[in-house]
């Protein structure tokens, strides 16, 4: 019987109420796709939560570890999502309070319910009000300090609606609530630097280096405009779960998944269609 | 039996790892002071926190049920803190997915050691590194992504350091990471907004509202700077919890607790020494 959950490696789903995840927000996360029970671009996933414990100061729990209680959670056929959360663990009351070890929160759940033509004929999407603000202590990590992206989830309810992009107090383009963007124009690939907000996706990293490969010029750069996404010749969305979204239509402007995009989704292992 | 620790009213001290507060820090908290068995500033703390629920769209659980939660943590003679956490409950994964009725976690805590003349000799304190962007979407709240003042607290190991002072992108102080700051100068009582980060505390409500009640000008500003501070005539920190210490050093710079500040602690229903 493989477990649904774990936490620190005992089949569990509740959490001591003096954890600093709860208290705090004082840990980190990876969302992972399970496809025919292989854990897609593990190696990424934990060598970015290792990177991110070492920024936090929080004790990484370690790869033979973390992959061992992985393997708990089963290798169904089929496709699931893993969720892994790292918490400094279980403190006294006050941020000056020293934890003992970390916290290991393991789950498996459901593949989310994406419209099905997603990944070939692309999402229609929307630009969000709220703004994340430079904070380049956090840039980059995916904590657990998400309420900005709450918010800026519960700006629409339309369900034709894939995903919204957040600007900086500037107004440039960071990212999407739950993804990273990247625009082609003139035969360049274009995508936030995750500097100064944002989260450093797994599947970014892969875009970027796949591009690379194919000898396209890449550029990270803060000033992404919202001008500059209404002007891409593609556009697209990328996370570890969705893989790569072709954008179809962003306010007036519409798009035909692009050569570009069409040779990146080629050339990634991406999740198969349902 | 009182309880210690109760978690939508049943006596327990563990959370559903589904729960919005530990997935996204997606809650709200109110840190109190239970002194003789009475809850200090109670409709104050439950005001906020409706006011905050309100803000991030979080059902807000009601007063009578609170009270009648907060009651059954006793009330012993001497000191306690209570901690009450309400987030948006549970839900399956991702920003966007509905949650069931919000989660309500109470708990009793030790009274924290400070030193023991903090309030009448006053503490030493420093300024941190770590900025505090702007966030009008959450500035005020006292909600629970607080990795921020959690990295500022990691700045420093001295026991004989109270607190930190945090400042914004602009470097004008706004907080300390974990209460507010006055300034006393020329008769006039000047503290930040809270319009743009930070959080509008309790007891900086308090001392504002008896400042005004003295008749003595009060001035909610954006503007503090590093040199304002190292310039005031007086300068004190607030918590619901530590009620008022005076500061005694900063850098180069010391004071004994001025007239101000003395008539303002007296003012104000503080908790009892040791």
């Amino acid at each position: 019987m493989n477990a649904r959950a774990l936490v620190n490696g005992v089949v569990s789903e509740s959490l001591d109420v003096g954890d600093r995840g709860l208290q705090f927000g004082d840990g980190l996360f990876e969302t992972m796709a399970r496809v025919a029970g292989c854990v897609r671009r593990l190696e990424m996933h934990l060598a970015r939560l290792r990177g991110g414990c070492e920024r936090l100061g929080i004790e990484y729990p370690g790869d033979d570890l973390l992959k061992s209680e992985i393997a708990r959670l089963g290798s169904e056929p089929g496709r699931a999502v893993i969720k892994l959360i790292v918490t400094r663990g279980v403190s006294a009351r006050g941020y000056a309070a020293s934890a003992g070890a970390p916290t290991r929160v393991l789950g498996l759940h459901p593949w989310p319910q994406h419209p099905r033509d997603a990944s070939s004929a692309g999402v229609a999407i929307r630009f969000c009000d709220l703004r994340l603000p430079d904070q380049p202590a956090l840039a980059g990590l995916k904590h657990l300090n998400r309420l900005e992206q709450v918010l800026a989830r519960r700006e629409w309810q339309d369900p034709a609606i894939a995903e919204g992009l957040m600007c900086d107090a500037r107004g440039n383009v960071v990212c999407g609530t739950m993804s990273n963007v990247f625009v082609a124009r003139e035969g360049k690939l274009v995508t936030p630097s995750m500097d100064r907000a944002g989260v450093r996706g797994t599947l970014r990293e892969t875009v970027l280096q796949r591009a690379r490969a194919m000898g396209v010029a890449v550029v990270e750069t803060d000033d992404v405009s919202r001008a500059d996404i209404l002007r891409a010749d593609e556009l697209f969305l990328t996370n570890a779960i969705i893989g790569v979204w072709p954008v179809r239509q962003l306010e007036d402007r519409q798009w035909i998944p692009g050569a570009l995009t069409r040779r990146l989704i080629a050339a990634i292992e991406t999740v198969p269609s349902a």
